[in-house]
């Protein structure tokens, strides 16, 4: 079997913000033969996230224990799709399965202990495919395990996030029913539930913003922005005060300088920052799903997607993230 | 009773290094009476430390909770002295005691539940008295604390401590036996049993000279110095990396710059960072008393202590910390 397979890379190393030109859609044909040992998935959604800008950054591959987006070549993203062949017994055709697949029309495979490739389950098939690679996915894991493995949150305890309407931090927010548009603002406010919310492109004063808004200071403090937003959170967090360290949007493509936290901030309070990785919630994944599965259906948690249409929408889609345009979780749909 | 009390003092807050000229002697009478419920302490012993130069500063009082020094008055600090009148049951004239105390001849103080002054007890009183300021006192707890509680080593794990001459890291480093002045390089290698020892002060490329002597990467950090240090090691550490973060004597003086950690390596490397202060230890301090005197008695653990004599060296004293010119434990003795 065949296909012709259209794939989105990037065309050189992207240091800076990305723009359209760094990308283009390149196509080659996919051959599948029976007795390979390789499935092939027809791809129906991808996701978009900011940590692929660091993957296609030119530092040495060893650099960050990430796998370097090499230029010209396919990119690998969280997804689902459909099997369309497969010559191998785990997997048969039609099975929906969501993991690491690619920006790409098809991806094929070949099953090993390693493989982050799995069939959505019948107990979670109740839910829109989309959902599988968001908030039951990696950005749910990431809200779930970092808010609470990582921050431990105990009752009455101020909870602070950056990027608050993204794919993860919409979550964290909840799960915490406790904040860039004013269009954002209100969307977490009114909609999810927040106790309040700031746009701190809009702040010429980060630290007296949260001061304003955390008069008796923060305990706990997901970080997703850095730069500014980080010393400016630990200016204002309280002893004992824990920051889960999930990303760095603003350090990112290099447009904020980097944080610079002020280390006696973090001795006289002693604050924890700890730096980690959906992936090392695998564990409790089954538990996480079950868990938010039913709070969704039971209405208490609000799910926030923003799908664009099409491979070739990729690009614009990834520099969005950047310009701070989506508004919870962003993805491609495929087919 | 009366005495005359001198104690030194800042003429001025002081921002950057300090100065000989910062400083200044200063005389008041100190009247204790009988009933007043007062305990008046001849100082023996008083330490002399980094952290000192932040409380100096001119900033908020409630920037980094700890007490700030008030230009022209009395500056409190560890030290060991002898009860020579006491208006208190639970001390009586002739009474050695060990805590917080200042930098001064004599220190009256109120006993109270909060009170940081206790009494050296029989079993730890075969030590010499400055050994309860140094290595059995608040720079053994931090090291002890610093290193077990919140590093908490497993075999086989590489450990890098900077400032590692200093009081706490001289500690720090022969816990784990495993490094300013080539003498001090020596020191910590041949008397001190540390693997490797190298003057940071003379390297150019601090990522290059962890990565010569930690090929295979660092696991533990203990931090006293902060700045590019700090960004050398997180380049240089390994996934679960913990740093316990002490002290930043690079940066307190202002003469450096601050450090600006990658948060990708600290979210790539799940690494944690932790602020602490030996305090947090103290249900753990006759644990620690026991273990480490045993050592000591032993030969097991070496103490190292730069004494400076008489009250008019305590400012020169102090400034030598921020030139690296001591090794191991400063103190003064004051008679």
């Amino acid at each position: 079997m065949e296909v012709e397979n259209r794939y989105v890379a990037v065309r050189h190393h992207v240091e800076g913000s990305p723009s359209e030109e760094d990308f283009e859609v390149k196509a080659a044909t996919v051959r599948w033969t029976p007795g390979s040992g390789e499935v092939l998935v027809r791809n129906l959604y991808v996701s978009v996230d900011p940590y692929q800008l660091n993957r296609m950054k030119r530092h040495s591959a060893s650099h960050h224990s990430v796998e370097v987006i090499v230029p010209g070549e396919r990119i690998s993203a969280y997804g689902a799709g459909k099997v369309v062949a497969s010559a191998c017994a785990e997997y048969k055709e039609g099975d929906v399965v969501v993991g690491v697949l690619a920006w790409e029309d098809y991806t094929m495979f070949r099953a090993s202990p390693t493989t982050l490739i799995g069939k959505v389950d019948d107990a979670s098939s109740g839910f829109p495919l989309s959902y599988h690679i968001g908030v039951l996915g990696t950005s749910g894991m990431t809200a779930y395990g970092g808010f609470y493995e990582v921050c431990k949150p105990q009752r009455g305890e101020k909870v602070f996030l950056s990027a608050a309407s993204g794919s993860v931090g919409s979550l964290v927010g909840q799960f915490a029913k406790l904040a860039g548009t004013q269009a954002k603002v209100d969307l977490l406010k009114d909609k999810l539930g927040f106790d309040d919310a700031f746009n701190y492109k809009e702040e010429p004063d980060l630290k007296a913003a949260l001061k304003k808004r955390f008069p008796d200071g923060i305990d706990i403090y997901f970080e997703n922005v850095g730069g500014e937003m980080l010393e400016a959170v630990l200016a204002n967090m309280n002893a004992y005060g824990r920051v889960a360290v999930c990303g760095a949007i603003a350090e990112y493509a290099g447009q904020g300088r980097r944080a610079a936290p002020d280390l006696l901030e973090v001795i006289y309070k002693r604050i924890t920052l700890r730096g980690f990785f959906a992936f090392d919630f695998l564990t409790k994944f089954q538990e996480y799903v079950e868990t938010i599965g039913g709070l969704i259906t039971e209405g208490k948690i609000q799910v926030v997607e923003d799908i664009s249409d099409g491979l070739d929408s990729v690009p614009s889609a990834f520099i969005a993230l950047f310009r701070g345009e989506n508004v919870g979780k962003k993805l491609v749909k495929l087919a």
